[in-house]
């Protein structure tokens, strides 16, 4: 349910060399480091260092041609038709939707060899960008003068509710305002939505994920982590002009290439504090909540083929961010790394003027805060003891009906007007809802509470109400009657009435806790992010009086550009090539003998003859990605498609915090193993032709 | 290194009707509860409830051929030629020492066709219980008068010490002074002890550990755990006059047996605050690491057949481990059973006169006092931070140099003289030592430690050094050269000296936090593990004087004798079978396409026409007991061998805190399928004839 960013993240601390960041943060050399906005792009820097003459032209349609999707990706148009290319892992959850007891589509793989045979996706939202506003004086125009974080904060999001309303009016897109450099600038985005999206290609995950959990951030990688979904709109395929040309030559090395997509989250501009908070806090809590439901479903997936089905996805998305959490985790525990960035914020402190304050004191104070009721927010309000999609139905069910009746500027952020069909999309979706996992997942989440804050907890007693978290999971989940989409809709329309009169147990939990659950939200929103918005304004402006506006913001899971150069590194005094091969492929497995999770596809053994197998497999480069960057498009200087970027090495797995290009590296699928293999082992004729390659 | 105890222990909650607490607690009716002791065996229990007269003699037998292993676990002598049969669990840490990259005999099996084929077990010893003698009044003396904690326990320390150094010089044998009742009275145990263990027989992983951890704790239940090694004194078969006969008639349902063995820990007589405190502590902080250290092993397994082998023994006791305390946590949680030992505590305090003390408060604070610094005992001294046989032997070396120049009184009890030949066997012990699996496990550890303290926390700065977690473990392993046995020697002899002037990276660990290490043990055993033990005493005292003494200390690793009866439960309305068959096997096994954890060994399937599929193969019985019981024989009244023990079904998951009959069951390997598995699977038949079956 909701926005969220999946796909690629962390693994293996970065030790980079402290001189880096004096000249980093100095100032002084710059490096292909930045998620660049496409209103403020890099075109000087792109000059000096690659010599390419970035146009308006170049931009817009790059623009135009990339996609967000609501399953936590990116994506790109590759053909006038509304096709659109993305990553398996990004299509995930999508293709486990659409499967049932006897088709696992994420294990077999898919086809549509014709347009009748797309399968619509139940709660799949694309968003293509079609324009960014600077609304920045509007919202510090609200809140300035008012002195009280609370007011402020108020005013704040009154303020941007007002100017998303304005924009849905007016030109019916999405509209989303967006807070960048952790909220000292803010921007108004607006999308095209299109919300009938359909599969049409995806390969066996035995190919698509090849080397599983192992290889999961590593290099050197051989995945075709690829999916390809159809846009339509009013039943017919969306006419999509602006689209990028596959090119099968690909990058050679030392090319120029760029990235466009969305990044999720990074944290390098966030100060000492703040990364010492994650350290310390929020880091080993999230990591033993990962632990806890990946063991839970892996005892799951253990106990026959069909939980192992129901299981797989979300276990994928768990391991995944479990496994950039580890990374991430080891270097903020690493001094070197930790050191670096304490003197760079040294140096900026120090030729910042701030008339007397101190916006870093002010972001201690607020982590401070933040430390004492992290674990009660992150459980209760954003739900991770209450993992169930039964559970999160009931909460929006709840929260819509009382939030409806107060006026759109003062309801919490999802329930505003403007997002309003993109929520109804995920919860009216007919994505079958499945009890068992249901229960594991509550039992594993409920477990987590009790041992985070203790059973006398009186949020622990009001959740649990008596019972073990197993017990209790179950009950909940058989009193539940919401996986009936019927049962939603009539809720949802008899508003507040029929959710106050409602008796299923979700619900029930629901509106129990609703009230803790906003005091925690509002606590953080008033003590915590306010404070630090303001906070880092100050310093941001100060930034860029010193610095000019030489770095980009921190990820927003909004379109950034990126550009790096496809080249190899070393490791260990051996140098990694810039790419891998088909027969590389064929090597690791057997290597592994043929046993999972480097067990190829039946139809990839049987067709092995007819490939080409100096064909290369997955690219690197140092253009500077993270998780949500996941089925971006890498683009060369003529604007072609050369690769689908799908996860960062395990040197990148610290990109959240500092960007190097000694060895960290994105890594992609070749645009030219894309149509070998779409040519020579899925027989995908009609959709080279499609793609412009026939 | 050193005994713990492994095999079986606890996962979902048991619901016990809160009147039986009430009974339980006030001594109204009685069950088969107990795991008694043997100078204290419940005659007039075992007369009235079952009409059985329990001689000396049966008890003297057995005793004399009930054993216990240094790997956790129990077992018998099942011939008079030093043959004892045990778990394949149990015998699971000798089966991968005894292991190469090229031959795993966990998953082979194995079986010496002629005595000459036997393989000794690098550091396994076998303790065979010879005397018991109630000491309370010595240890009691030692201390009475003594108000200061600190110099009670230490007092308390020194008396121990003389008493055992005085049985070992007497008797020459193993002398333990043992804690029951909460250290309301003390027993010295004297053993045979036997270090020249051979291996003999056993079985696949894959049939011994049928189901794995799917169906640990599980029931209907389809496992031949069982291995069989050999006793050998001066290089020849230990003559074991008392062993027990094996019956493959195996018990009828309804029948009275007795279990022999060695029950590591149970919590029944804790009070309130103590299990509160198990709850809101220690549970969730063990479980934490538990997953943490499950966590990391299965990435490490899943990137090759190598790894997989070296993580496999250590994995196996991690996920029982977790598999336990989850659901012990869920009992603890569940109000209806936390509510009940309420009950039975306020009930009993009532009744009770303490001359206006009050033991249950002064355990209270003890564990107030606890909960302060439980997590760095844990992780520093306990060495949970430094999972790693490199630093076991590390800190066994530094600390043996420093002890060894106190008089034996005011030693730490592990390097007392009594124990010195125990503690060699382990910390020189041929067995190898994988660095790849070191790594691992340290940075599991390390990790954990950091998450826990925060990366600023004194320990956390000493132990990592300014390094992350990862980078570490890979610099204290490979700089460590204890791998070799012929160093640990040297460091050994070469005593202070050597140990201070050692430069290697482990040994200077050890040495850095040795003093910290230290001090948390001292504050565990003054603040915490004195004054409990006082008010135990008193607890204990009232208890008796009350009740009688109705109940069996809880468990503590030493010999006990418990009984119950052959039978089925019901769940859900089901009834379950008292035993299962080998028809059963084969059935659960096509049930799962023959696939992982199910999959049986190619034996298994060839042999499958030969075999009498009626054959019971598992049976389960109401008898009391816990992990550290795997390996104990099952005797009927005859005392013939009729099974051994092996697990515990889910609902006895909670029986570390209480004890039910309606559905908690022990689960044996019937002793028929023993023999029918050796005869026509294993074609065993000089084992058979030795077993005097033939």
């Amino acid at each position: 349910m909701g926005w969220k960013w999946a796909g690629q993240s962390l693994v293996k601390p970065l030790y980079l060399p402290a001189f880096l960041f004096f000249f980093i943060f100095g100032g002084f050399v710059r490096s292909d480091e930045g998620m660049w906005l496409l209103n403020d792009p890099p075109k000087d820097l792109l000059a000096k260092r690659h010599g390419f003459e970035l146009t308006q032209a170049w931009l817009d349609k790059a623009r135009l041609a990339s996609i967000r999707l609501n399953s936590g990706g990116s994506g790109s148009f590759v053909s006038p038709s509304g096709l659109l290319l993305t990553n398996h892992h990004v299509g995930a959850d999508a293709l486990a939707k659409l499967s049932t007891p006897g088709n696992d589509l994420l294990t077999t793989g898919f086809y549509a060899r014709t347009r009748a045979e797309e399968k619509p996706c139940p709660d799949l939202e694309i968003n293509v960008l079609m324009g960014i506003e600077d609304v920045t004086d509007r919202v510090e125009g609200a809140v300035k003068g008012i002195s009280d974080p609370a007011k402020a904060s108020g005013a704040r999001r009154a303020e941007i509710a007002r100017i998303e309303k304005e924009s849905l009016d007016k030109t019916g897109l999405r509209s989303d305002v967006v807070a960048l450099y952790q909220g000292a600038v803010h921007h108004l985005y607006s999308y095209q939505k299109y919300t009938d999206v359909r599969l049409v290609f995806a390969p066996e995950g035995a190919v698509a994920g090849f080397g599983g959990d192992v290889d999961n951030f590593e290099y050197p990688r051989h995945g075709l982590d690829i999916c390809l979904f159809r846009a339509y709109e009013n039943g017919k395929p969306v006419e999509s002009k602006h689209y990028l040309k596959i090119q099968p030559a690909g990058p050679r090395e030392n090319d120029l290439v760029f990235v466009t997509g969305h990044p999720g989250v990074t944290q390098r501009l966030e100060t000492m504090d703040r990364l010492e908070l994650r350290r310390d806090h929020l880091h080993p809590f999230m990591l033993g909540w990962l632990r806890a439901m990946e063991n839970s479903l892996a005892q799951f997936a253990a106990t026959g083929a069909e939980p192992a089905r129901l299981a797989a996805k979300v276990s994928h998305s768990i391991a995944n961010s479990r496994k950039a959490l580890t990374g991430q985790f080891m270097g903020l525990c690493d001094g070197e790394l930790m050191d670096g960035k304490r003197r760079g914020e040294a140096e900026l402190r120090a030729k910042s003027n701030f008339d007397g304050l101190d916006p870093y004191r002010a972001i201690g104070q607020a982590c401070t805060k933040q430390a004492t009721f992290h674990r009660e927010y992150a459980l209760i309000e954003r739900g991770l003891a209450l993992d169930s999609d039964l559970f999160t139905i009931a909460r929006h069910l709840t929260r819509m009906a009382r939030e409806d009746k107060l006026p759109g500027t003062d309801r919490l952020r999802e329930y505003r007007e403007s997002a309003r069909s993109s929520l109804e999309l995920s919860l009216f979706s007919p994505a079958p809802i499945h009890a068992a996992l249901e229960k594991i997942r509550l039992t594993a989440g409920l477990a987590y509470l009790a041992e985070q804050l203790g059973a006398t907890h009186p949020m622990v007693v009001k959740v649990l109400a008596g019972k073990s978290p197993e017990r209790r999971a179950q009950e909940l989940v058989d009193g539940c009657r919401l996986a009936d989409v019927q049962e939603r809709r009539r809720l949802a329309q008899g508003g507040e009435k029929a959710i106050e009169s409602s008796t299923d147990s979700m619900i029930a939990l629901a509106k129990a806790i609703d009230a803790d659950a906003r005091a925690l939200r509002k606590r953080l929103e008033e003590e915590v992010e306010e404070p630090e918005r303001q906070a880092q304004r100050a310093i941001g402006l100060e930034r860029f009086r010193i610095l000019g506006r030489t770095m980009a913001p921190d990820a927003t899971f909004t379109l950034r550009l990126a550009f790096g150069v496809v080249k190899g590194y070393e490791v260990d005094g051996k140098l990694l090539p810039f790419h891998t091969t088909l027969g590389g492929l064929y090597g690791k497995s057997t290597e592994h003998d043929n046993a999972v999770p480097f067990k190829l596809p039946a139809r990839w053994l049987e067709r092995k003859g007819r490939l080409d197998m100096a064909t290369p497999f997955n690219f690197v480069s140092t253009a500077d990605t993270i998780g949500g960057n996941s089925g971006s498009p890498v683009l060369n200087r003529a604007g072609e498609l050369v690769g689908v970027n799908f996860d960062r090495n395990r040197h990148g797995l610290v990109r959240n915090f500092v960007y190097t290009e000694t060895q960290a590296r994105h890594i992609a699928v070749h645009a030219g193993a894309i149509v070998e293999a779409l040519d020579k082992v899925y027989d995908a004729g009609e959709l080279l032709k499609e793609l412009g390659i026939r």
